[in-house]
C-alpha cells in the first residue's frame, strides 16, 4: 500500500508501506497507477440458493466486459456472479478495474456449470442477440424469484444446447448490429431489479 | 481501403486500394487493425425538432464512454446525439470503435448548448448519480415525447445551474459507488425506448 499524503493509515490493514514513485511504477500494472495499492485475500463464494438472483458469465472472454457485468449486477442487487470454465479470471487486474471494485462486494462463484446453477434451484434465463422464434422480449418475461441471468461468449453467444429455461432478447430499433454483452447485462440486471422491487400479486 | 481476400470491391466506394501489411500498420491507429480501413466524409446534423428524442453528451471526456453512449442511444432509437463544447470529438477513432459504427447511423450535432436543445423544443431530462431531493427514480418519470436525455461529465456531472426540466436518477442497491455514465446512458436510453413504444393514453 502506498499513500502519497501524510494521512493516517486506514483501518483494517495489517501492514501499510509508503512506496517511492520508482518502486510504485514497477509494482503497479498500469502506466499511470492510482496512488494506492492493496494486497487482498481472494475470497470465493458458493451458490447460496434462496438468496435472490444471480448472473452467470458463460465463457466471457473480455476483462472489460466481465468487469462491467460484475459492476452492473452488483449495483442492481445480484447476490452472486457465477463464472463458468472459460470465463476470464474475475480477479484479473483489468476485470477488477472495470468492476470499479464491485468484485469485492458480491460473491464470486468460479468454475460452475450451467447444470450446477440449475441444480442450485435457479431458473435459467438465457440471453441472445439473434431473437428468433424462441426468444421473448425481455420486458414480457417474468424475471422474479430465483433466476439466473446467463450471458454468453462475445463471439459465439450461448450454446444452443445450453440448459436454458427461457430465452430473452433486447429488441433494438437502430441500424447497428447489436448491443455488446456488457451493455445487455446492464440493461437486463436493472430490468430484474425493477421486477424484484415491484410488489408481487397478493402483497 | 484494404482487402485481404480476392472478394470484389464493395459498392458505394469511389476508390479501393489494396495495402501491404507494412503500409497498413503505418496508417492504422491500432496495433492489430481490422483488415479494412475507409476514408469517409464527416457529416454533421442539426437539431430536427419533431423527430423523436435525443441524447445530449455534456462535456463527456472519455472516448470509450462517448462511443458506448452513442451505440446504446442509436440502438434504442434516438434521433440525434448532441455534443456540447468540451465533449470529446465524436469522430475520434476510439469513439468510432467504441460506438461499433453507430456514429455513422445517427445524426451527430456538435457544439450545441443546453439552451439550444431546449429552444429546439425538447424537454431536458438531467441525470444525476447523487439522488437528492430533486431527482426522481427514472422509472417514475414520464419519458415520452420530445425529450433530451442529458448526461454529464464523468467527474463533475451536470452543473447544478444547468437548464434542466426534470432530474432523474437510477437507484441501485449495491455497495459500489455508482454506475458510470455510459452504463447510465444505456439503461436510460432503453427506458426511454420502452416508454416511446408503449401506447399513450387514448391510443
Amino acid at each position: 500500500m502506498y499513500l502519497d499524503t501524510d494521512a493516517r493509515w486506514p483501518d483494517g490493514f495489517d501492514e501499510v508501506y509508503r512506496l517511492g514513485e520508482s518502486v510504485m511504477s514497477r509494482v503497479a500494472s498500469t502506466e499511470t497507477p492510482q496512488p494506492i495499492l492493496a494486497i487482498v485475500e481472494r475470497r470465493l463464494a458458493t451458490l447460496a440458493p434462496g438468496t435472490g438472483w444471480v448472473v452467470v458469465a458463460d465463457r466471457i472472454a473480455d476483462p472489460g466486459n466481465l468487469g462491467t457485468i460484475i459492476r452492473s449486477a452488483e449495483a442492481a442487487g445480484a447476490s452472486r456472479i457465477v463464472l463458468t470454465a472459460g470465463t476470464v479470471d474475475a480477479f484479473n487486474p483489468k476485470v477488477i478495474r472495470a468492476s470499479a471494485g464491485a468484485v469485492f462486494h458480491v460473491g464470486i462463484v468460479e468454475d460452475a456449470t450451467l447444470e450446477d446453477v440449475r441444480e442450485g434451484g435457479y431458473r435459467l434465463i438465457g440471453t441472445t442477440s439473434h431473437g428468433g422464434l424462441r426468444a421473448q422480449d425481455y420486458r414480457q418475461v417474468d424475471l422474479r424469484g430465483a433466476i439466473a441471468l446467463v450471458l454468453g461468449n462475445e463471439a459465439h453467444g450461448l450454446e444452443s444446447t445450453a440448459p436454458i429455461d427461457e430465452w430473452v432478447t433486447i429488441p433494438h430499433s437502430g441500424r447497428s448490429e447489436s448491443l455488446n454483452v456488457a451493455m445487455a447485462g446492464t440493461i437486463l440486471s436493472f430490468a430484474i431489479a425493477t421486477q424484484h422491487e415491484a410488489p408481487t400479486a397478493g402483497e
